[in-house]
């Protein structure tokens, strides 16, 4: 049996799908928070290419939440039937993935400073284009799916997509971000398999006992 | 024998890492670009999720940069020895890929709109510290690796890098940026292996028949 250690903050963010397959698959792992965000400096500097989420296994870390999440995927039985089916498999999370790069982005000024005026057009833009239009491209494919990202059966980005918004949901309530509407309303395949995965009994069990955080 | 169609614009972009792959493997692919930027809109509602590149796999659709290249990348066998390596390769093609994201967010505007003052502030934040501290991580791990990103020995991720600075080098080129010097220069290791890769006898080959693009 190898052992798991997840190496992040003491929120939801960016690993949230990492923890999601591990409780998936019914893995007890070590759950390593920082206890303050600025201890970051402190771990940084062994972290491989000096970012989190990081996944030891075995004592090795390995980092990027996509390719450890593709990695997990594969080693559950996620990973669809075929190499094909594994690529649809792996475009779906890679989209779904850009959506927390994005928000992120805007939400916590990730990567870029924005001036107050400018923060609120990204902000309009955000919330009224960018989630909508990618919602509406996964929701149609879904439902040409039957209820699932790819092949009508659920793969590891499904899991990945119901964890996600698990985290966009905490990024928004830690900014204190009111939604005029839950993101997920007008979309009514997304909403039943966000439900659905969090409704897999070892998910479940995961969200039932995970620290609560903002964020 | 599968048939191969990359579809994209005009230029090396988000698409020259996969026809390095299909290069280095010596398969014969159509190159499909748009005749104009202006063309675009026409294509985007059949491409699945609405971007390109897409590569077309006997008929079918593929997308995102990423996915295609890990899929390709074991295709060719380019993608280590065991699940792990696998990852290990993932992950550097992922971190590198997040700079083609950032130069496209700073120079092209891509998906945020800056000020012109706030453009200068990112335009020297990009070349001064983004890009240089992930150089200078890529250059330990690939130093530490005996000239390539995992494990001593040419995988997908190294393709990947050199293809994505084709990139890069091209989409400065096109918005007119002189740079002080030569964005690898100071990079021994990573600069040899940029350099190893547009020497594979194949990839060599694409380079001289490619289309002369700016970008």
């Amino acid at each position: 049996m190898s052992s798991y250690k997840v190496i992040y903050y003491n929120n939801r963010g960016r690993a949230e799908a990492i923890r999601f397959l591990l409780s998936y698959a019914g893995i007890e792992f070590e759950d390593f928070r920082f206890e303050s965000k600025d201890d970051w400096p402190k771990y940084k500097p062994s972290m491989p290419y000096g970012k989190v989420p990081v996944l030891e296994i075995d004592g090795v870390k390995y980092s990027n939440t996509l390719a450890i999440c593709a990695y997990l995927g594969k080693k559950f039985n996620l990973n669809g039937s075929s190499d094909l089916e594994a690529l649809q498999i792996h475009t779906a999370a890679a989209f779904v993935y850009d959506l927390i790069d994005i928000v992120g982005d805007v939400l916590y000024g990730y990567r870029f400073s924005f001036t107050e005026e400018s923060y609120e057009k990204e902000f309009k833009k955000l919330f009224d284009e960018t989630i909508p239009s990618a919602l509406e491209k996964f929701e149609k494919i879904v439902n040409k799916n039957d209820g699932y990202f790819v092949n009508g059966k659920l793969s590891w980005a499904d899991i990945f997509f119901a964890s996600i918004f698990e985290s966009i949901y905490g990024i928004c309530a830690y900014m204190d971000i009111e939604l005029k509407n839950d993101l997920l309303e007008n979309y009514e395949n997304l909403r039943k398999l966000y439900e659905e995965v969090r409704n897999i009994e070892n998910i479940n069990h995961w969200i039932a006992k995970r620290p609560e955080t903002k964020g």
